[in-house]
This record gives C-alpha cells, sequence and structure tokens, in this order.
C-alpha cells in the first residue's frame, strides 16, 4: 500500500559565499503534480513531493470530507501506468455521492495558486512576457543584501513573527515595493498588484525577493509580472528549478547572510 | 487605491517557558477570506491578511493571466459594503473573456485546501468527529519535546533543507508516523491517511505536529481526523486560533526548545 518514500533530487548549482564561486551538486525536495481520482473522475491536482502517495490521497479525501474509515475507501492504488502521477480511489458511503456532486477539477498545490495550470508547458506559454532575454546583470553584493532589506521593511512579522513577505527590488538592490501576508503568494500578488496598478509591468531588470520557500507557483508568478529574477532565503522545489530553466529565469536560493545558491541562470552574475 | 495596511490582532495566551505558566497578550498575523469578482461574478476566494487589498487582487489576476498592463483593468476596488472582503474588478481584452470562460468559482487559501470551506460555520459543521469533548491531558514536557522528535525522522529535510513535516503523537509523545513534504498541507495529508489506511481514525487523544505555521487549514485538518491537539513550531494565524477556539482545539504556537505559547484549549494543561 505504501507508495514509497520521498526521495530528493540531485542537481548542479553555482554557490556565492566565503570561498567565492563554487559549483557543487546539491540535494533539492523533489515535486511534482498528483492528480487524484475519485470514482474514475478527476476530483483533484496537487503539487507535492512524491513518495507515500495513496496515503496523501487518503489523508486529502479525510480532509475534503468524503472519508472517515479505511471503510470508506474500499480501493485506493497508484496508476503505474500514468508514471506513478495519477491515485485512483474508489469511495463507499455518503461520501461518494458529495463526490459526485462537488465535480471539482480543483488544482492544489504545495501553496496554491496555479490552479489550472498544472503543467511547465502550460505555464511556459502562457507568459505575455519573455524574461529570458532579459540583459540584467546581477552582482554578488546587492542579491546577497536583499533578505536584510526585505526584513528590514517587514512591518507586520516585528510584531507576530508569523508573516512572509515579498519585495520588489532592481538589480541595484533599490527597494521599490515590500509586502506581507500570511500566505506567501499573497505577498508576492500584493507587490505585482501594487506594480501593475502603478503602470510598471513587465518588472525588466527587477528582482523578486521573497522570505520563504521558491516553489513553482513563484517563478511562475514572476515570470507572469516579467520578472528575470527570483531569489528566496530557503529552498527551493525541482520543479521551481526546472520551470526557471525553462522560462530563463535566474533562482536564487538560501539567500542567508550574504551567501546563496542559484539554481538556474547563473549567468547573469558577470 | 491601497486598501490598508496590514494589522495585527491582539490575543490573551498561555505561555509555558522557563518561567513557568503566564497568560500574556500576544499579536498575530489576521487572516480572513477575499472574495475576488471579475465582471460581477465570483472568481476566486483566497484567505488572506487583510490590507492592499486591491493589490492583492490586481496581482493574483496579473499570476492568472487575466491583465497585464493597468488598461487592462478599468476598474478595480474594494466592496465598502460588503465589510471589505470582497474586491470587484473589470477586465478588458482577450482576458474579460478567459476570465468568463474559466469560471473557476475555485477557493485558493493561504496554503490552499480549504476550497469550498471558506467559513469557520463550513468548517465546524462538516466534521464527523466531535473532538471538543476528548479528555487528552497534556504534559508541558511531552509537548515541548515534539519539535525535537519530528526533527529527528526528517530524512529529507537532512538532504534538502527544504520541506515541511507533520508528525501524529500520543501525549507522552511516542511517535506514530512523521511524514515530509514540499507543501506543509501535503505532510499532514499523508500522516492523516496513513492513520486512516490503518484504520485509526479518529485520533482521539493524540497530538499533530508540524514544522512550520499553523493555518486555518491545518486546525481543520485536525479537525477532520479527530486529533485534539495541533502543535506547531512557528506562528498561528488569526483565523487558526478562532477556529481552533469553535471545534475545542488546543492550539500550540512557537514551539521552540521546550517553550510554547498555547493559544486555545490551554485547560488541557493539566
Amino acid at each position: 500500500m505504501p507508495s514509497g518514500t520521498e526521495v530528493p533530487t540531485r542537481r548542479r548549482i553555482t554557490r556565492f559565499g566565503p570561498d567565492g564561486r563554487q559549483e557543487v551538486d546539491d540535494e533539492l525536495a523533489a515535486e511534482s503534480p498528483l492528480e487524484i481520482r475519485v470514482g474514475g473522475r478527476g476530483y483533484a491536482v496537487t503539487m507535492r513531493t512524491p513518495g507515500h502517495d495513496v496515503e496523501l490521497a487518503a489523508g486529502f479525501l479525510v480532509s475534503e470530507g468524503l472519508v472517515s474509515a479505511s471503510e470508506d475507501l474500499p480501493e485506493v492504488g497508484v496508476r503505474e501506468d500514468l508514471e506513478g502521477d495519477v491515485v485512483e480511489a474508489e469511495v463507499r458511503g455518503p461520501g461518494a455521492l458529495v463526490a459526485m456532486d462537488r465535480n471539482r477539477h480543483v488544482y492544489t498545490t504545495s501553496s496554491c495558486g496555479v490552479c489550472g495550470l498544472a503543467s511547465i508547458d502550460a505555464v511556459a506559454t502562457t507568459s505575455r512576457f519573455d524574461v529570458s532575454t532579459d540583459p540584467v546583470v546581477l552582482s554578488v553584493e546587492a542579491i546577497g543584501a536583499l533578505p536584510d532589506r526585505l526584513r528590514a521593511e517587514q512591518a507586520v512579522f516585528d510584531s507576530t513573527g508569523g508573516v512572509h513577505a515579498a519585495g520588489i527590488f532592481d538589480a541595484s538592490g533599490a527597494s521599490l515595493v515590500v509586502r506581507e501576508d500570511v500566505g506567501r503568494h499573497n505577498a508576492v500578488d500584493k507587490a505585482v498588484g501594487w506594480a501593475l496598478l502603478d503602470g510598471r509591468l513587465p518588472l525588466t531588470g527587477h528582482v523578486l525577493q521573497v522570505s520563504g520557500r521558491a516553489s513553482f507557483e513563484l517563478v511562475q508568478k514572476a515570470a507572469m509580472a516579467g520578472i528575470p529574477v527570483l531569489a528566496a532565503v530557503s529552498a527551493p522545489s525541482s520543479l521551481a528549478v526546472d520551470l526557471a530553466e525553462r522560462l530563463g529565469i535566474t533562482l536564487v536560493g538560501f539567500s542567508r547572510r550574504g551567501a546563496f545558491n542559484v539554481y538556474a541562470g547563473a549567468e547573469r552574475f558577470g
């Protein structure tokens, strides 16, 4: 029944730190879409770290209120013929009717927002701005200083210790806007929304600095706003790196105390 | 045009730390639903920290590919008559057709998963298990030790530094299951799914310990699995506290090095 253990993926990255520039191998948490089908019909797609997918689907159906005992879920298993990225479930009892009724076809994600745009190809063809040709040149000093600049403008974090932040900076490190929210993607939407309303899209030559991890979805949001560089304080997922490579976005992670890793687009560092 | 600044909310909490038990005032990041309407029809609901809501809606529509310049968004504003929790937008150009076509009615959230269940009342009436009557008695020592126990079982985090974890423990601190994922809610779903498939629901007398923040959605997931205690390493949102109080769930936050805050249900600490 268990569908295996989460396995990190290995990538070649560029590290800028006290020892200068190094090319090293690094391990990333994997992230890819899982479709959950109920009674033969697509019910939801979630961006997840592959592994324990049957348990993930079962727990998701508990949260949805469709099942509350193993008897409610007489069959649940991975479709190996579909590369293991589909779990099919049969639901018994009242939950079966609820599932048919809901017919949600909702795309949930590791941090939401990709709804309906679950594949890299879909995202790549959706953005109106081509950031891959953005000629911005990045400096290690300016990028390494952004987390502290972001943190310095976080008013809500100071009092609660519990919100994400997103800021848009130019390549010299000057701040355009910083926004906060309990949701990482909301903080980015607030910053990008400010820029749209101020007539500043596409944000050519700019950097999106975020306080948390770099997910697939945040790379997508950068692309949609025409931002060529996404920098995160924490780790990126494997799919975030894949999408950044595909779109020509420079992806920076683990940016702390002036040192950071570059997972894609390191050529923008002169 | 800007719809105000994010303002924390203030709550009375119980703090267990080196100085013993204290009742103190604390500030929480606010979280509540925002509905985004396009052309008069509901397009999405997101759980957000109130403030800069017009910018949030505008940025969300950029990410959705509906607008890419301010001219695409001739009108966008907060409906003050609806308590400020609705933003109405008019979209011009091809995005207007896409919006009508999509007709999504999707509920996105600060970390997804509440889709379709955006109000506390809806959640409160959905769970089949009543955790409010769970007679579990908690000890400061056992709860304070859980973050280290969770961390000790995180295999993927060790190599990548970038995943969330969720574990189910009994009240003495013994581990039933620990799961990891790039998505916080996925890690919980994997752990709860394991318990369902093993015939262990409802998880009476148990504790759900998570590595990150405690959102509204994680409280909901605990309730759906019959878990009376949710403990988080980071901050809870205001709506998470509201829901925990309503459902009779003990909510622990900022659990680090044996000290923690209790935001709801402190009476379970003997």
